[in-house]
């Protein structure tokens, strides 16, 4: 058998989030990790108390939610938007997904046509850059400001469109650089969509988790902007749910209308069970909420720290939202790759072999810490490193312990 | 703002499954439906109480399940395959997905490129109709032979694969006919797909679900047919777990890397809590399968009575598996067409407004029963109906009652 597959999917590059993971998992008894972006906490005790009183009474939580969502579910999260000041009409301008990274696959391929161009400040999540791709679409890269913490470049941004745009996306908070883009700027890139009949799609899979005082902001508050702005919103990390699979695309009707055409003939629903949770997330106390918050705020200092002892070897922004930095590498070891690091380089693209993806490489396999290197979050990437501090705070400390003994040894 | 969409996007056809059923929501107070299959059953109990323990116990249910699916729940399922004869390595050979829907659109995702032509023996579930063209692919249809049970017509695949022929796409049971596919024929077509170079995809989402001794057969039993079928697999319907979205990819490791390469852009990974519910339903007592067979053959009895008593209007194949039966209209009343029939035919895609459209929306609007068109299955749906026995026994009685009133009056 000739194994030929599709031009979309020969290009498709892997996840070095998950390579890097699949890397430790095979060949790292005892490896400490700042690579994967999932939050420690269990789930809530409520929304597991919660969904297991559904589980016994609700006869149709087996079944498909044929709808765009539960309908109760979908007015209570448009209730949840207005208290952040946004307001929809949730029977057309919201549909349920499975996760926001499933409506932010669905919305792309909706939108984007072979040979599109999509504007995406860079660093950027790898998903999204890979999901234009997939779809057809060309990346059309326009760095963050770096010394400014990781601030869009809104002039960059304006420059950078031709006749072939179709769109621009942003994550904010950040995966992966930590930052939280300022209202001025975010109302700026607003105008710059409207005024070139652009989407803006933003993914709010952060929202929540801001500190210092950054507020969380979305233009869906802003009404004119309204027809242009797709928005991504997920209970996964507010209520430690990840592996639920639930979020939300809110949109102008037309567009829901084609997501939710596509998403039919995906995965057909969000899963009713993950819809049933996030009904009891959002309907439940939100102390936990605050909790989370303040953990990871903790948790962001011991890597701050961390990294302020290594201030020769990386030099970072602090991070003002979601559970990511972005540290610059300025200097590493002297050393020769380890060999097993040189392996397993081989079995990552080309264009992806970098001097971080070798740090990277290096760290896992001479102090078995899990990283990400920077370069597969795009152009602007390269030299970094991305760290996550959603694990326990005691891993984030012995994984700079680690890292620390080896630069210097 | 001018909403452009992708081609893909604006070229697919809405499920009209799913439309009927929205225009009953809408319309019809009081409808019966023999449209959307699902089965009306509840979750069985121990799967319920299995997964409120695990909601209490296990500190991992609500994070990403990253692998290739939860280990234990692949090695499972390669146990239950292992009892109907087919051996997998359940490291490299199998991928836990969002429903068999989203397997089978991220397979055909994966192998489809644009203009590559994808056989489709007709009629045939509609979804993969339009998720081979959502990717590019054009869709051949073979059709089945009706007045032989819907059987394959192996000759006319045979002949209709040309250069640009890069797969088969099978439903066994089949939805929308019933038809169980003979193994001798389904070698046959093995044997084609094997000395072709083709992909052969099987979907066997209702693989339990057999009556009269017809037994379900899969080309992975097959060892020299392993390398081009890829097989699909889900608990939805013997268990009762439609709306827990998960299912199984089975094939060759290479197509499996580049399955899960696009799983992965897509939704990220079937939702742990639905894996985990899944490998409570693999792991515990079966008795409640046998129980839903019965009910279902119970419920077929009742809709053949009633297609009996019609057969001067409608003739069909009696059903041998799956909970759909799809008889040819050869008859229906003289009178015009109901005047909100009328209005709605006019949102139906003009390619789908044929005869067996107006009768489908007649019956919903005369006489408040939801049924599917045929010509949504493909062109040798044209003049049919899909009806199913998913439903409440009481509901079908009463759906015939209401159509035999309405077509003798």
């Amino acid at each position: 058998m000739d194994y030929r597959f599709s031009e979309r999917t020969e290009k498709l590059s892997p996840s070095l989030i998950r390579q890097m993971y699949n890397f430790a998992l095979e060949d790292i008894s005892g490896f400490v990790s700042l690579g994967v972006g999932v939050p420690s906490f269990p789930l809530p005790e409520h929304i597991s108390r919660g969904l297991a009183d559904k589980l016994r009474y609700d006869p149709n939580i087996n079944k498909y939610a044929l709808g765009r969502g539960l309908s109760e579910l979908n007015s209570e999260f448009a209730k949840k938007l207005k208290r952040k000041g946004i307001e929809i009409d949730s029977e057309r301008e919201v549909l349920t997904t499975t996760g926001s990274a499933g409506g932010i696959f669905c919305t792309l391929m909706a939108l984007v046509a072979e040979g599109d161009e999509v504007i995406i400040p860079d660093p950027a999540y790898s998903n999204h850059i890979e999901c234009v791709r997939f779809a057809g679409g060309i990346p059309i890269y326009t760095p963050l400001i770096e010394n400014e913490e990781w601030r869009l470049d809104t002039e960059a941004i304006k420059n950078s469109i031709g006749n072939k745009t179709k769109a621009i996306v942003l994550c904010n908070p950040s995966n992966p650089t930590g930052a939280v883009f300022p209202e001025e700027d975010l109302r700026k890139v607003g105008e710059i969509a409207r005024s070139n009949g652009l989407y803006l799609l933003e993914d709010n899979a952060y929202e929540f988790l801001t500190f210092d005082g950054r507020d969380h902001f979305s233009l869906q508050s802003v009404s004119r902007d309204r027809d242009n702005v797709i928005s991504f919103f997920t209970p996964s990390k507010e209520h430690a749910m990840t592996g639920f699979r639930v979020g939300w695309v809110v949109a102008h009707p037309k567009v829901i209308d084609k997501v939710f055409a596509v998403q039919d003939q995906n995965y057909i629903c969000a899963p009713s069970i993950s819809q049933h949770a996030a009904l009891v997330a959002l309907q439940g106390p939100q102390d936990h909420v605050n909790g989370f918050r303040e953990e990871l705020a903790r948790r962001r200092e011991v890597m701050c720290q961390g990294l302020d002892n290594l201030a020769e070897f990386l030099n970072y922004q602090r991070p003002h939202g979601a559970y990511y930095v972005f540290p610059r590498i300025i200097r590493s070891r002297d050393t020769e790759i380890n060999e097993n690091a040189k392996r397993r380089l081989k079995e990552i693209p080309e264009r992806f072999r970098t001097r971080d993806t070798e740090l990277a490489l290096d760290l896992l396999y001479e102090a078995g810490v899990v990283t990400v290197p920077g370069i597969s979050f795009g152009p602007a990437g390269e030299n970094h490193l991305r760290l996550s501090f959603a694990g326990e705070e005691s891993d984030i400390q012995e994984a700079f312990d680690r890292i620390n003994n080896w630069l210097r040894s």
